[in-house]
């Protein structure tokens, strides 16, 4: 049902500090709209194309080296969205996610997860009950009126040009994460 | 001629109530510059690609559960349309209509449908004749100027960018049923 | 070198009346940038693709209804032009075209057209001599500036989100010619 | 590790004047988010596209014929650069580019390049350091903010719209190169 690309991943480290920017040590980031403008590309071969961006990818690898776990769900299924992920090294991803409100609460008990230590980044209607599990939830600017309404922040960019990004970076931001994060990514000084 | 993915589709329940909003039983949905933003892709093998918008699904379902009977008429044939099509849901798709005027006239006179209960969307002039026969009328933000004049609703929303959802949307708003109509589909609440 | 699409073309029309607008009997028109936005895509197997927009169609047709010869010169060579050139209808698509004045020029005296029966629609500096050769000169509002300063119409429309469309529709709105043109190709009233 | 697809090319010549614009002789351009708007396209068939604009080859051809040698660095690989910086004729192609500033600083020892005689024009945080490198920095409109805090020169033009154009266009007026670069290129007077 979903595959994880990082079994061997190192115990996630407990954020320090206690605003809920702090406790955050878990990220659920949707596909469609949210790391695309919510294009699908379709040929007459029955071939499918997705669009990302790679200002996004500063985002996920910043995001990891402040000690959160990623983890892409989504409800289609798509070898792009695949091998996209995999180069962004998330540590989780579930595609074919039929109902993700069941999907994410078995997770989260499963892992002994709270509400407070989760994020979720999405833009429509269908993560709009899984995104009541999290703790601290964002949007693209372009996101639809009815989550707009029930998120911590609203991101400037749109979907699919670095949306994402800024969340993260935002984010990190407020925990005094980013600067040591991006230098510490991009060997910077 | 035309593709029928739902012959054992329910019989359409008659809307309530006597407002033009809520006559409409049928949508005609337009393709290109209205589900999409006008551009076709070729390549070097004669493939063709067409790019579609997630944004517009959340319209097409809410629709379907609010008793609308929705048809795409096209003037061009594409099998990515073909496979959208079928992932949206739609009840009736037709493709190569040459003569959309004579196509949707035999059509209404067949299933006796009166022009109060039509509604098309579309974005150029090749719907112009075609979209008279309808009581309801609506058209992205960059439909052409001749289509504007003859609408009674523009979205503020251009094709391929949510248009059509949007239309949707503001049309069973008026019709009370949006909120239920989008609960409904994505187990909200 | 060229394809000539239409040998049996019928005789081209004299335009009647004396304004500038009125002379005009061939139009040139230039592809990457002008009827697209500039996006070259490549794939990692040799394909290209090339992103068209259907908006444009109705200016050709409507720009061949009255009676003006459509030419389109590129130096590039794509299949994917060739197709949509085709489903367009003009009348001589020429690719490869190294040298576009000394084309332009021959095809001219060839033809004993006068620069006064000449447009040319094009955006950047490979455009800026050869569209020397024609009385009337029109560009997409994203043209290189060179290219703004010599010509007679700057479309608000960027290249491929329907500036050719655009220039046409101006032109023969002078010449009196657009609406029984539109009406005459789409078969309205 | 690198293509150099002009092993014959002509000696470099020394650009005339004093000016922090005069003294550069090499550029550097980065791929993803500069000469692309950070768009990644993948199919399910492990076939990568990326979209380059026709716009950016005016600055390519101009300042080649200003005597800059043009150098394309990427840490990502992909054929479709490879085929796009071959039509753009630039002196040096490395893909695959783990550590830029090594690459870099190695490059400038061998070959006995100042800092004062390198531009860069990059957009995110892996050029970031790289881009110390070199006397004079520029960066597309949309660039992220560390990135716009350390150039010389910010771009009304995004990535993949035309800002390397423009960059290269801003440098030769300064070098008073533009006018005739341009000129003898597209054979204009």
């Amino acid at each position: 049902m979903y595959t994880s690309f990082y079994t061997d991943a190192k115990e996630v480290p407990k954020a320090e500090g206690n605003s809920k920017y702090n406790k955050i040590r878990y990220m659920i980031i949707d596909v469609d709209g949210t790391l695309t403008d919510g294009g699908i590309y379709y040929d007459e071969n029955g071939n499918e194309l997705k669009k990302f961006n790679t200002k996004d990818a500063a985002g996920f690898f910043t995001a990891k080296a402040s000690g959160i776990f990623l983890m892409v769900i989504t409800g289609r299924k798509c070898k792009a969205t695949e091998r996209r992920m995999k180069e962004l090294q998330v540590d989780l991803l579930a595609q074919e996610v039929v109902d993700k409100v069941s999907f994410i609460k078995e997770y989260l008990i499963e892992h002994n997860i709270k509400k407070s230590e989760l994020a979720y980044i999405g833009d429509d209607l269908n993560d709009y009950t899984a995104m009541q599990l999290a703790g601290f939830r964002a949007c693209p600017s372009d996101s639809t009126e009815e989550i707009k309404q029930i998120v911590d922040y609203i991101s400037p960019y749109k979907g699919g040009e670095g949306a994402v990004r800024d969340i993260i970076c935002q984010l990190l931001k407020k925990r005094n994460q980013w600067e040591s994060a991006y230098k510490s990514c991009y060997h910077i000084d």
